[in-house]
């Protein structure tokens, strides 16, 4: 295990201590938990993937679910009033908490690095363009050790491999599960599983 | 069983006997096959579900696969100049054949009539909107006789049941088996999802 990621300030004015203090006002104990475990899960993959700046690492899993608590009021009053499609409000928390999401982390934490607020966005729904870490996240968020669904150790084996072999196992996943779910689907999700699934 | 449609000239200049020369002339035994069963499964849900214009029908049910059978080259040249967005051209002749195969069939059978041409156009996407006509043969097309695949009986039972059930259960299904099998998935899929089968 790596120790602790020292932070520069480049990213975020102030440390690591204080950023865990900032975000854990914002998050149920159990939330709180889960976003450690990301950090923890995250940091691996980037050692194992040679991505060098863990700082980066660090706060984009710190701070993915900032907003995941946030009233739906709140979050549609971004919507309306922040130059998204409105289209998006017809979503849930499940997709907006990444997308506005990134834009609480750069209000009100001051956190303006893009590539830490384009990850945020893009943890739920991945991307048909996704960078290394955006996969980092993405792929840490669904196998962190706290997980418990049926086809988790076989992400688990994925992320092992590859980056890209995990984040199309993950995709073809949640896929499966919201429409055997019945539940609505964003169509930028569509958009990923094109890019990294489909043959 | 019902006796033949008879044609009155108001959708096609022709017989049905005319109609079926034309249509066989463009496909292989087998899908030629095919049409007729989707006319009689059509035909059936129509009178089922009170859908008084069986000439229509008859006539979108013969059609809707006229193009399926053309070489990629001629469904390519008619995106590229018929206004189609040109992203269509990713895509391949499951998507094409009804997209396309409605310029086709208006072009080749001087079949002008909208709402045909709609049903052909959605007949294996589906529709966010969708017309009692597009459900009659977007379903009559995924459970006519000859259908063997695993949840076909299933199927045929919501078809009795109800159009919107049969829509919705054919979109999720035709969805996992994509999915399940690593095809690509046309956008306009999801919108049909989204609308007739999320919660």
């Amino acid at each position: 295990m790596m120790t602790e990621v020292i932070y520069t300030g480049n990213y975020f004015i102030g440390s690591r201590t204080e950023l865990l203090e900032r975000v854990s006002n914002q998050l149920s104990a159990s939330r709180f938990a889960h976003i450690c475990r990301v950090e923890k899960k995250a940091l691996e993959l980037a050692q194992r993937f040679n991505y060098s700046d863990l700082e980066r690492v660090s706060i984009t899993a710190l701070t993915h679910d900032y907003a995941k608590e946030r009233p739906d009021s709140e979050m549609i009053h971004y919507i309306e009033t922040r130059g998204f499609d409105l289209s998006l409000i017809s979503y849930g928390n499940q997709i907006w908490h990444g997308l506005v999401g990134a834009e609480i982390v750069r209000d009100e934490l001051g956190i303006i690095d893009s590539s830490i607020l384009q990850a945020i966005r893009v943890h739920t729904t991945g991307s048909e363009e996704m960078s290394t870490l955006d996969k980092i996240i993405y792929v840490a968020d669904y196998v962190e050790d706290g997980r418990d669904f049926p086809v988790v150790n076989q992400a688990r084996e994925l992320a092992k491999q590859s980056l890209d072999l995990a984040v199309a196992f993950e995709t073809q996943q949640t896929l499966l599960y919201l429409i055997e779910n019945n539940h609505k689907i964003y169509p930028k999700t569509i958009d990923t599983y094109n890019r990294w699934v489909a043959k």
